[in-house]
C-alpha cells in the first residue's frame, strides 16, 4: 500500500491540482468567529469568563496569571527540558540580534536631509496554542524576537487547562524570554481580547502566533479592522526534496514529523531522477512511511495527512525548482547530492533546511531559526516572523530653507500638473518668505 | 468663524473621541465589491471590458497599454515636468537604494550554520488612482521600490478616462521607473484582475497602492484569500505641531495641503503652549485659512475636511507626544522651536517633516521619502512602504554531523515534552545512524 500518490514530469493543470491547498475556514466557522468577537468587543471581560468556561471549561476568577502560578511554575519544569530550553533561548536568541536593524541617513541633496529610525511596535499579543501539548517553543519563537526589537509591552494568551491553569513549560519559558504577563485566553475570545481590549487586557498594536481555524478567522477579521496580524496562517506543510542517494529512512522521518502536526498537515515529496530510479527510491521511503509509523502515536493525524500528500518525481533541477516555487513550501528540506544548486533557485519558501543532517526538528525547536513561518502558498509574498515583524521604520525629512529653496520649484510643478494647487501653495508661500 | 474645533489640554475619553477617525467602509461597499471579486475571478476579461465600460465609461478592445501609446505618451508630457519627474527619481532612488538589506550569515553554534536570504517578491501589481487628476508621483513611489527590490515582473493598472487612453505623465512615469506593463483598469476589478489573474493580466503575489474606498475594500478581501497587500488604506491625513513662535501662514499652508485630497481627508493641528497663547495663535493660524481659501479651488474639499478635523492646545511637551503617539499620523509635521526634542519622543507616526522648511507637499513629490504610509491609526503597526515591502527574507539552516550531534539531545527533549513523537524520532533515526 502506498500512503503518497505519485507522478512523474507532472505539468500545466495537472501539478496546479497537485499542489493546490484546500483548506480554506468554513462560513460557519467566519460567523461564529464573527459573534465572539463582536461579544468580546462589547461585553469585555464578562465576556471572556463566559467563553472560557464555555470553550476551555475553566471556571475563571482572575485572567491573567499571577506571580505565584510563575513560582509555582519554575518547581514543576523538569532539569531536562529547562537545560534544553536554555540552550534553544541562546541559539534563537543569537539569531534574532543579528537581524536588528540600523538607522538610515542620507543628505539626498544640498539642504534635503532624509533618514529612517527605528523603531519597536508599542504594545504586542502573542498567541501560544493549547490543546493536546504545551507549545513552549512558540513562546520562545514569538517572544525572543519582540525582546530583541524592544517592544514596551509584550503580552501573552494561551488557554488555560480545564482547572484553570497554564502548562508550567508555558510559563517557564515565557518568564525566560522576559513575558510579564500572561493570560488565560485561548480561541477566538483571545484574539478579541488582545484587538479591542478589555477590563483585564490592553488592547495591543500587532498580534503574533499560530492557532487553529477560529484563531486564524479572528485574527484575520479583526486585522482589516483595528489589529495587525504576524501573517495570514494555515496548516503547517513540509516539501522534501532528495535524490536517490539520500537516506529514505532519514526523508521518511521527516515527512512524518510534518504529518503528525494534526488532520491538515501535507507533507510533499519531490525528488530530483528519471522515472524508473525516482519510482524504486520512493518504494524505499513508503517502505519506511510504513516501518517507522509503527512506533509513532497520532495514528489519525498521520494517515490523515499524508492521504493529501503527493510524491512527484522531476528528471531536472529546473522542474525541482519549478514545483518548489509554484507551490512555495512553508519548510523546504533539501536533501541531495549538491543541495546548494537548489538553494540557489529557491525564491518561494518559509525556510530552508539544508543537507541530510537538517532535520525541520532542528529549526522547529532550537538551531536558532524562527519556526512562525508562511504556510498555504503566503511564502509568495510573505517571510517567516522575525525582529523586522516587531519593527516600524518611520521616515523623515529635514529640509533647510536652501533646501526647499532649491527643490521649489519641482515641487510646484509637480504638484500644479496633478491639479493640487493647495500643495503647489504650501510650497510657494514659503518661497514667497524667503524674498 | 473657525473652521477648526478647539480644545485645551483635553485628556481621556473626551482626547479619545477628537482623535478617532469615522471611516469604516459601508456593509453596501463590501457587497457591492464582494460581487465584483467573485465576477472577476469567474470571467476572467470578460468581466473586465464590462466593468470598465460600466465605471469608467471606457469602450475598450485590449486591456493592456500598447508600445504605440507608451511612445506618444513621450511626446504629451511637457518637458517642464519630464525634468521635474526626473529630479524627484533621482531622489526617490537614492533615498530607496540606501534601504536594500544584506544576507545574514552566523555559525551558531559548531556545526550549526544559519542565514537569511534576501529574495525579492517575484511578481508585484501596483495600482494608481484616476479621479480628478494623474497621480504620477505614486507611479514612481510604487516602482521605484520595486525596481530597486529587484521584483522580476511590476505590472500596473490605473482607470482608463471615458476614451479610454490613459494619462500621459502616468505612462511617462511608469517607464521612467521600469514599468513594462501597464492596465487600463480601475476600481475593486483591477484589484480582482491583480489578485486572480485574467486572460490579459497575470496573477500577482502582492498588491500595492491607495484608491477610493472600493480599492481600499477589494484590496482587504482579497489579502485574506490569496494574494498579500501592503496595508489597508484609508483617508489621508496630517498632524501639525506648532509652538507660537511658527509662521500661521505655514501651518495653514500645510493643513489646507492636506484638506484638499478629498471630503474624508483630515488635517489636525497640536500648539505646544498655555491656553492663552495658544488660542492666540490658533486665531491668526485660522485668518490665514480664510485669506488662503479664497485662492484655491477644491472648496468642497476642503471645507469638509477641515469641518473633522480638530486644534488641541497642549501646555507640556509630553502632553504633545502623548497627542501624537496616540493619533498615530499618516505625515507628522513638527514646527517648533525645537522639533528634535519632539522627533525623539514620536513612537507611532508614517513619515515626520521636521522645521518651518519641510511642508508635507516635499515628501509627497520629490525629496526622496515614499508618500504610501499608513493611515488611519495603522502606525501604530505598520511602516510606509519602502524596499522592505517589496522583498522577503528566506531563513536557511545547515547543520553538519557534529552540528546535529551535539543539538540532538536538546532537540529530543524539546519535541518528547511537546508530544510530538515523529519530531523527535526525526532525529533519534539520524543519531542511530552515527553510531
Amino acid at each position: 500500500m502506498a500512503y503518497l500518490s505519485r507522478d512523474f514530469d507532472v505539468e500545466g493543470d495537472a501539478l496546479s491540482r497537485l499542489l493546490v491547498r484546500n483548506n480554506e475556514s468554513s462560513k460557519e466557522v467566519k460567523t461564529s468567529v464573527a459573534n465572539i468577537l463582536a461579544k468580546v468587543k462589547e461585553h469585555g471581560d464578562a465576556a471572556l469568563f463566559s467563553y472560557e468556561q464555555q470553550f476551555d471549561g475553566a471556571e475563571l476568577t482572575s485572567l491573567e496569571v499571577t506571580e505565584a502560578e510563575f513560582g509555582q511554575a519554575e518547581t514543576l519544569v523538569p532539569d531536562a527540558l529547562k537545560e534544553a530550553l536554555g540552550e534553544a533561548f541562546v541559539n534563537i536568541l543569537a539569531f534574532h540580534q543579528m537581524q536588528v536593524p540600523q538607522d538610515e541617513h542620507l543628505e539626498v541633496a544640498q539642504g534635503v536631509e532624509l533618514s529612517r529610525k527605528v523603531v519597536p511596535i508599542q504594545r504586542v499579543g502573542l498567541y501560544v496554542p493549547g490543546g493536546t501539548a504545551p507549545l513552549f517553543s512558540t513562546v520562545l519563537m514569538l517572544a525572543i524576537p519582540a525582546m530583541v526589537a524592544g517592544c514596551k509591552e509584550v503580552l501573552l494568551c494561551t488557554p488555560p487547562d480545564g482547572e484553570g491553569n497554564v502548562h508550567p513549560a508555558i510559563l517557564f519559558a515565557a518568564k525566560l524570554a522576559k513575558v510579564k504577563r500572561v493570560f488565560k485566553l485561548g480561541g477566538a475570545q483571545a484574539i478579541g481580547a488582545l484587538a479591542y481590549g478589555s477590563e483585564s487586557v490592553p488592547k495591543v498594536d500587532k498580534i503574533f502566533g499560530p492557532g487553529n481555524q477560529y484563531v486564524t478567522a479572528a485574527k484575520i477579521q479583526v486585522s482589516s479592522e483595528c489589529c495587525a496580524i504576524d501573517m495570514p496562517a494555515g496548516p503547517s506543510e513540509v516539501m522534501v526534496v532528495a535524490t536517490v542517494d539520500a537516506d529514505p529512512a532519514f526523508v521518511a522521518s521527516d515527512l512524518l514529523s510534518q504529518a503528525e502536526h494534526g488532520k491538515d498537515s501535507q507533507s510533499m515529496l519531490v525528488i530530483q531522477a528519471d522515472r524508473e530510479a525516482g519510482y524504486a527510491f520512493l518504494d524505499k521511503v513508503e517502505d519506511q512511511l510504513s516501518l517507522q509509523m509503527q512506533s509513532l502515536k497520532r495514528q489519525q493525524f498521520l494517515l490523515s495527512s499524508l492521504g493529501h500528500s503527493h510524491a512527484i518525481v522531476c528528471p531536472t533541477l529546473k522542474k525541482v525548482a519549478f514545483v518548489v516555487n509554484s507551490y512555495a513550501p512553508e519548510h523546504l528540506i533539501i536533501n541531495t547530492t549538491e543541495p546548494e544548486k537548489l538553494e540557489k533557485l529557491v525564491v518561494n519558501a518559509g525556510s530552508l533546511f539544508i543537507g541530510p543532517w537538517s532535520c525541520e526538528t532542528a529549526g522547529d525547536y532550537a538551531s536558532g531559526t524562527n519556526h512562525t513561518l508562511p504556510t498555504n502558498g503566503w511564502a509568495h509574498s510573505y517571510s517567516g516572523v522575525s525582529v523586522d515583524s516587531f519593527i516600524k521604520k518611520i521616515t523623515i525629512q529635514k529640509l533647510s530653507r536652501e533646501g526647499l529653496k532649491n527643490l521649489g520649484r519641482t515641487l510646484e510643478t509637480m504638484a500644479s500638473q496633478e491639479q493640487l494647487m493647495a500643495h503647489k501653495h504650501a510650497v510657494t508661500i514659503r518661497l514667497e518668505s524667503m524674498k
